[in-house]
């Protein structure tokens, strides 16, 4: 038995991408200084989803910048390329109908700006992962923010290149104050008001 | 009541990603001249494989060339970071256990063994849309061997700028001797031989 198709009247679309997941695309945007633990709460929240059967996609500095970005650097012009690059593939993949968390420093707010510019109305959500300088500086867990000391790392956020503080972001987490499994359900509960998240979820424990 | 995770030891990642679909990833990268059928082909094929239950993307020109890829050019370099960002963006989408279609001229052999060289073994499967110049040249839906040929378009791949043919792509489809729908039903072929498809597909005939 064959089908008979009429395809252009109905290419695949974000609609139908989202509908086949049972769930509203979106794009999750952590934003915060290095080591403020945007990546661990952002892979954390990433597992919760999935397990809870949504389909999901995480783009970190991990899986852009020794591939689709490999070619830039630190510079001003360069970190803002990176952002506007990240900004387009996480437009693309919430049109193939994914909650698509993205976890970068993504310092400038004319850059974040414009990420959510870019999207559909309401398919951008801001997440300020706020740790103060001193708890990342403490942190260090890639030793970085002591190479930025020593000069051996320039225009390092936080150091020598400006950070610039969300003025209304959707979600705002101290990071210094809440556990992961804290940050975690502040924001499944914000994705549960703004009708992301189906009825029902259930708060969770995290352990590390 | 909530659960106890631990979620550092077991990230979501690609396997993951595609068991939650049901699906192997994969990337189906259409290459051949302009007008040859490649983002009809790929379109169709990608309605079919979303009806019978498959996750699926589709990347070509229409939402890469305004966004990803807007600062580009059709030289020769551009054309090359072109095909190499779309193939960084391929992987992504393959990662995140999609079934990622791609329709690009991408008129370079080395760019296009670049994509299959980033993808993991046996994740790119090359289709030749083949059809020959002069049959494009007389569809032309969009002007464009019309401009290329008054010299209005420079560097317009089979007029003044080399389409490389490819030397062992998976699937060849002769393009000027098949339907849209045989096409398809090529293509379905493949995958269901190679495995990527579940078993009891059947053949389509599709309707323009």
């Amino acid at each position: 038995m064959s089908s008979n198709i009429v395809w252009h009247s109905h290419p695949v679309d974000q609609q139908s991408r989202a509908e086949q997941k049972s769930q509203r695309p979106l794009v999750i945007w952590f934003t915060g200084l290095s080591a403020s633990g945007k990546s661990t709460i952002a892979g954390a929240l990433e597992q919760i989803l999935t397990q809870q059967g949504y389909h999901t996609y995480l783009l970190d500095g991990d899986n852009v910048r020794h591939g689709l970005c490999q070619d830039l650097s630190f510079s001003d012009a360069d970190r803002q390329e990176n952002i506007r690059r990240v900004g387009e593939v996480s437009k693309l993949m919430a049109d193939a109908g994914l909650i698509t968390l993205a976890a970068f420093i993504s310092p400038f707010r004319a850059d974040r700006r414009i990420v959510r510019d870019i999207l559909p109305e309401g398919q951008f959500v801001e997440v300020f992962v706020d740790a103060p300088l001193d708890v990342c500086r403490e942190r260090d867990p890639k030793g970085l923010y002591a190479k930025a000391d020593r000069g051996e790392i320039k225009q390092f956020t936080g150091i020598d290149s400006p950070y610039e503080i969300p003025e209304n972001p959707e979600v705002h987490i101290h990071a210094e104050q809440v556990s992961v499994a804290e940050a975690v359900n502040q924001l499944l509960a914000y994705l549960h008001e703004s009708g992301v998240l189906h009825a029902g979820y259930e708060p969770v424990a995290i352990e590390a």
